[in-house]
């Protein structure tokens, strides 16, 4: 049985009319579904820019149901084209709770995962933790179904800080994710030095390269462009095989559509070549792991 | 207060003759010493060639008890030079019981650390799970001190295999390790091609420097050198500061003391900046981490 999945990522700038990056959007996943692509996957939160930049209440007004207004133009697209998408929202779930969520719909435009991002930054310039309440629906592996209905894997969705945890990478594989997704929005800021830049997304990239190996599942990362006050987006969105190769990798600073056909027989066959970790794992003596620090 | 430790991995080859890799070992230290190091590190199992490649009853012989004659040697070179030691010994413990066990000595000659391989392996030419039992010490961090008796941070010893393991460099961190350490005996395989050969040694780097960024630690990594009949080790010894950058690395092929002067206040520095991934664990969340798989 044929295992491949044509994955495509959307890169890609926003500007502050949500419609119009609405609009970009579903061009893209038109354009994306016509080269053959059978899950799309947006960056995060790539209805607006980037707001959590400052602490402004007005902002939660970006906010909105699931299922809502646009899950359901999703949802009729993604049954048109017969594909599924993977899509980050700012979801309001009640007045005063908000989460920052990702959606699985399948192709026959129903909405068939959700994910809210479960570890919360809150950095200079990524003020996030006043607006999402960490996520409580835990991590999960979302099963892909192919237009006929056949399964085709699981895809586990996180969403960008989730990246720098590997307890988060290690328990969506345990759940039976093949592909791990990271709608991320990352960048520069203008502060920094040259050198710093380069470590910084060096860091990012070898941080979900890693999950990748040491979980024998792909890693794809779709990443938001354009600078937005003092952050610059940094792109180079990508997608990652099993050992850690980078199969397609996008620029810095133009709008891309990233695509790559994985075979996810790979999966199995990588966890029998190289990554033979699951056999090795010590659960008997992890236990700390549940617990904030050692003391 | 300086926090400065001055780090030396020692890559060699190893010959039949344990006395003379014995040799090759103090000759190292005495030198490593000499260029002002504190902390000198073995390769994994460096008293022997890679015995594991066959399973072989005889080859238990190689064991000695902890403490035993190695141990007194370093011990007793470790007080005379003023230095630590950590070396990566096979462990006699009892009759038909054997680990793969690493020591850490202080600079007064004693043994203040000691810590039993956690995750055992088993590829062809990699048969280490006829060798050894998995440790039962769990993940620690050993205090290291300087010749006045002061306090210099804390060194994790992990060992080989277990650098695949996120959860090994996380509980280690979570002990208070500044430095984890991980000796090593890797190779290429005579029978895979030279991508192959490109992508394992890429995986294997990219994974511990993901530890290093995740916990915002140092890493340090000695490995073997020379062809031992299907496996030629393939070096590349390396030290790599909390955001994953290389700071040294030593070649594929020849004999080398790898040195750095870590800064161990860039351990702190780092999670003030970047690496601020304590705050935000979700232990609450983790539980599935001590299951084996799941479901």
């Amino acid at each position: 049985m044929d295992q491949s999945l044509n994955l495509a990522l959307l890169q890609h700038a926003c500007v502050e009319d949500p419609a119009k990056n609405l609009a970009v959007v579903t061009d893209m996943i038109r354009d994306a579904a016509g080269r053959g692509a059978t899950l799309i996957v947006t960056q995060e939160l790539f209805r607006s820019p980037y707001f959590c930049v400052t602490e402004d209440p007005a902002a939660f007004d970006l906010a909105e149901s699931i299922p809502g207004a646009t899950t359901q133009i999703l949802g009729d697209l993604a049954k048109e084209l017969g594909v599924s998408i993977s899509a980050s929202l700012f979801e309001r779930r009640a007045a005063g709770l908000y989460h920052n969520t990702s959606v699985l719909i399948g192709p026959a435009g129903q909405i068939t995962g959700k994910y809210r991002k479960m570890h919360i930054p809150d950095d200079p310039s990524y003020l996030e933790k006043y607006y999402f309440t960490p996520g409580d629906l835990g991590f999960a592996s979302h099963p892909l179904t192919r237009t006929d209905g056949s399964a085709l894997g699981g895809v586990g969705m996180l969403v960008c800080w989730d990246q720098w945890f590997p307890e988060a990478a290690r328990l969506t594989a345990m759940q039976g994710a093949d592909v791990l997704l990271y709608p991320t929005a990352i960048g520069w800021h203008a502060e920094d030095s040259a050198s710093d830049h380069a470590a910084q997304l060096d860091a990012w990239q070898t941080v979900q390269r890693s999950h990748a190996i040491t979980n024998g599942v792909f890693v794809a990362v779709p990443n938001r462009i354009g600078t937005e006050g003092v952050n610059t987006f940094w792109g180079h969105s990508f997608i990652a095989d099993p050992m850690g190769r980078v199969l397609a990798q996008a620029s810095a600073d133009q709008q891309e559509i990233l695509t790559a056909e994985l075979d996810l027989s790979q999966v199995e066959q990588s966890r029998r070549e190289w990554n033979l970790f699951f056999r090795d794992r010590r659960p008997d003596a992890y236990g700390g792991i549940t617990q904030r620090w050692g003391h």
